[in-house]
């Protein structure tokens, strides 16, 4: 029914995450219809982005250079290194503001079923940086889900076996919650991991 | 802190209708680590869709041909002419099936306040289309909204002045709908539209 361009650009936007073929049809017809500039700004920026970003050599971050503006950055404490399963998180922890140290991106959790082991997230990369000795303290802050849980013991076990302090990010009760509607593992964590006041 | 061309990227896809920045930064991410091929599928895709995907000169329907698939087909009754809204309804049309005829898009509804009049709904390239006498019936089946109601009105007028027969899409209660949740307007219609059974 649609044209074959449209037919094409509808599968093509459907493979986005999150976008279903009817969200796909109203992308692409509003685009083509009603904003031919947004189409062709985000199709050329798409073509460079993907072309150009790469990760950064040190943190594996994205970037457009070899080392990230991070990395680079004079004034960030090399001794701490926060360790992410992906560059959304850095986003999120930088949004947050008050951590000064750098990151290494993972690009993921371990998980043997998908084929997702030590290599494909970069280990030894780690390893190599935490061997280098500037760093004193690696802060695990993979996601608290069980995956997130069971990758962030595996680099615990492999960093402190080369002599680095290992943190991990606290476990407890989000800001606004509410006890009666927090489920009880996370309630168990908050008490357990309670600070005195 | 996102670099430059992802930060271009970022914006290029929150410019998309229902995107907002935090989902279009975890898209461009995602894009660009996990999916380059599709999105330079999508990038070409795009580029090409916007260049060369066009108005059918006949039913305004979007085609990258003079004449659109459905204008072409000599399989269809074209002495039917249904009017709609966005080529979205075209595809909602022939997806139900069922209708054999024709069909012309508006691309938007009467709006003054926008500055959308006649002339931008191209009603001039439809009196011709009438004028020419095959069309024995116009269906007007622009949304049901008031905008909707008054473009139908506004374009009944016109083609019934040309001595075209002119008809509206039924109102009523949707498959599935049960009386009691139905509001009491579409309710009224139903009612006053009432058919033998």
């Amino acid at each position: 029914m649609l044209s074959p361009l449209l037919e094409n650009l509808v599968k093509a936007l459907s493979a986005l995450p999150g976008i279903g073929r009817k969200t796909a049809q109203r992308l692409a017809i509003h685009l083509v219809s009603q904003k031919p500039d947004v189409a062709r700004q985000l199709s050329s920026a798409l073509a460079e982005a993907v072309e150009q970003v790469g990760k950064c050599q040190q943190c594996r971050n994205l970037t457009e250079q070899e080392i990230c503006s991070i990395c680079n950055d004079i004034k960030r404490d090399e001794t701490l290194l926060c360790v992410v399963e992906s560059p959304t998180d850095v986003l999120a922890i930088e949004t947050a503001g008050g951590y000064r140290g750098r990151y290494f991106v993972l690009y993921g959790r371990l998980s043997p079923i998908d084929g997702i082991g030590p290599g494909q997230l970069g280990l030894d990369d780690l390893e190599q940086i935490v061997g280098n000795g500037k760093i004193e303290e690696v802060i695990l802050a993979t996601n608290l889900t069980v995956e997130g849980e069971a990758t962030a013991h595996f680099i615990s076990d492999r960093v402190k076996a080369q002599g680095a302090k290992v943190s991990r990010i606290a476990h407890g009760v989000p800001t606004g919650g509410e006890l009666e509607f927090i489920d009880s593992q996370t309630l168990g964590f908050a008490i357990q991991g309670r600070a005195s006041y």
